[in-house]
């Protein structure tokens, strides 16, 4: 392989191809950049068998071939060359030379036949949506997934195309969070778990415009292209939890509260009241005040909000965690809380200024027995 | 203890003094940011036993008194609030109630009898420098200061005063830096340790500007006072290394070599030879081209610099570390390297645009044997 590329293409694809690469591995070969050297550009490509990520830059190839270089180290080296040309040139040994003006850096590298084949699918099926909207969607929602092991597929967001809307839905036996987003041009109905460390990364590349971005979807495969990055990621098998049946629809009592006023609120109460730990806070709901209450072994806190309440007073404890991580999401004025009792989920939900509901969002968080 | 105080001067009053608070004790009592309320301020002050930073905000005191809240959780909390006006009120069981709006945050406090008392001293001796050289003098020394504990007079820095000068040299068996600046109103010539941690604090509250702060000293402490902010720190016993002895002044190459182009070409022989913690870069010293040599188990390195030399050709090697911490401290775009032999130190100094030397810095590092 030898080939003259441009110094900042290649450093920008690194950057880019390198969030691909495993960091917590015991096989050398995934933590390393494959090469590719073809026709008329260079191919970058990582994965971690999981997700994959690939990126062509033009180059100008003189003898073709393929290498795996360490990723971290050459992602840093290339980093810190300002050279308009870099010449790559890989010997018999497999060790890389990369040129530049009077100096060489060698870098040893590794088998590329060890390197996984990233497959190529026929994907089936498809839908367009913007960038924006994908980004917005996968941040609000991806954070309510499981972290643990036991239902490996809780690990995973439910992603439900239906006509020219798509739910992204996260759930971890103690909260939810449900996102929805207009789409374009979906091949048919369809519902996906795709693993929430790929939709991480995939909203990472996702910039905050209008431009359109396709998903191909497959049995077992998700590909999505932006700006000529081509991010692959392993679908989750399974059964995901019928989330419908847990959102209750009727409510005894309904509080609409200054979002920002309940967040900053909730962010004190959650300093005073995690310093054993506890994390548990009280809501006390009467006519127009909305208490928060926090206690831990060397502090407490009583804070004070002015709400709208319909239906019954009410005291109910939660971990004061969920509440902050759904409420960090949210980027309206106002919104609405809905009760049940002390022992049922609590529904945040979107409001207009007309106390209409929206429904971009919805977000469920089970109480905490305080008796 | 009552009072009523301004939002933002306490929470930016705790911000700083938060910077004297203790992080690594076993002795919780240092933890915490002691408040005393006195006729019409609230005084606020953290200890390390080294370290000690006092300020004092204007307040509308109802009680006079004083506590030692926990410093971490007071100054986060009060961080989270954006309220124009702050009660404090300390009840009869040491608990300091936080009042704001209609909301109450309450915290135990420790007993301030157990805070260690921050001595006022009569300083005898006192100078006056420029905020921006004091920071500059501190940032481009105190690098350089021993990190263990085997001569602790070595992780201070040398504070010498004559006349209208000040220099700071920092050394640890391996390198030197000396830096220098112009004074003012010098009580007296003399020179103290003082610990590097308190002057990274000190420089840390210091701003780029041509304010003139004044010093005071004594021979166990040094105090300065920066916008209302009071630091006091105590000086270091024992004898400094007789520095001078070794700094060499004869040598029989010199090397002028552009400073940013040598500190790129170190940063890059630095990543690929620590692959193996070596750190060992050569520099092969010849007419009119450096170059630099670094090898680790799975890369190498050959930079070339164009160079002018003066004397005779050198081959040397040195722990690349060293001279990147140096370089990063220098802004002159030209510099001079001296050398007398392959194991005696090279020093680095500034140079003038007609190959002069100027003297505001000077670096010394011991090389390693390469054969």
């Amino acid at each position: 392989m030898k080939l003259v590329c441009d110094g900042l293409d290649l450093s920008e694809a690194i950057m880019q191809v390198n969030r691909g690469v495993s960091t917590k591995t015991t096989n050398p070969i995934l933590e390393g950049i494959k090469l590719t050297a073809d026709e008329d550009y260079l191919m970058l490509s990582a994965t971690d068998l999981e997700l994959s990520i690939e990126k062509k830059i033009r180059a100008n190839i003189k003898i073709e071939g393929e290498t795996v270089v360490p990723g971290r180290l050459f992602s840093e080296f290339i980093k810190k060359l300002n050279n308009e040309q870099i010449e790559l040139d890989l010997n018999e040994t497999n060790v890389l030379s990369v040129l530049y003006t009077d100096s060489c850096g060698k870098i040893q590298c590794l088998n590329s036949e060890e390197f996984p084949n990233i497959k190529k699918y026929d994907y089936e099926d498809s839908f367009e949506i913007k960038q924006k909207d994908l980004k917005n969607i996968i941040n609000k929602s991806v954070f309510a997934v499981a972290t643990n092991d036991v239902r490996p597929i809780l690990k995973g967001c439910l992603l439900e195309i239906e006509d020219d809307k798509i739910k992204l839905i996260a759930l971890d036996g103690y909260r939810l969070a449900l996102t929805k987003s207009k789409i374009k041009n979906a091949s048919k109905n369809l519902s996906v778990v795709v693993p929430a460390k790929s939709l991480k990364e995939i909203a990472s590349f996702l910039e905050e415009n209008d431009n359109i971005v396709k998903i191909y979807l497959q049995k077992n495969s998700l590909m999505i292209e932006i700006d000529n990055v081509k991010i692959t990621t392993r679908l989750l098998d399974g059964e995901f939890i019928n989330y419908s049946q847990i959102i209750p629809s009727n409510f005894t009592s309904t509080v609409i509260i200054n979002k920002g006023q309940l967040e900053d609120a909730i962010e004190r109460a959650s300093l005073l009241s995690r310093v054993d730990k506890g994390n548990l806070i009280k809501f006390d709901i009467k006519e127009k005040v909305l208490q928060l209450l926090g206690k831990s072994e060397i502090a407490d806190i009583n804070e004070k909000i002015t709400i709208s309440l319909k239906g019954n007073d009410l005291v109910i404890g939660f971990n004061v965690k969920y509440f902050s991580d759904a409420l960090r999401t949210i980027t309206d004025e106002f919104i609405k809380l809905n009760f049940t009792s002390i022992i049922a989920p609590c529904v945040i939900t979107g409001v207009d200024e007309n106390g209409s509901d929206k429904s971009e969002f919805l977000h469920l968080i089970l109480p905490v027995r305080i008796i």
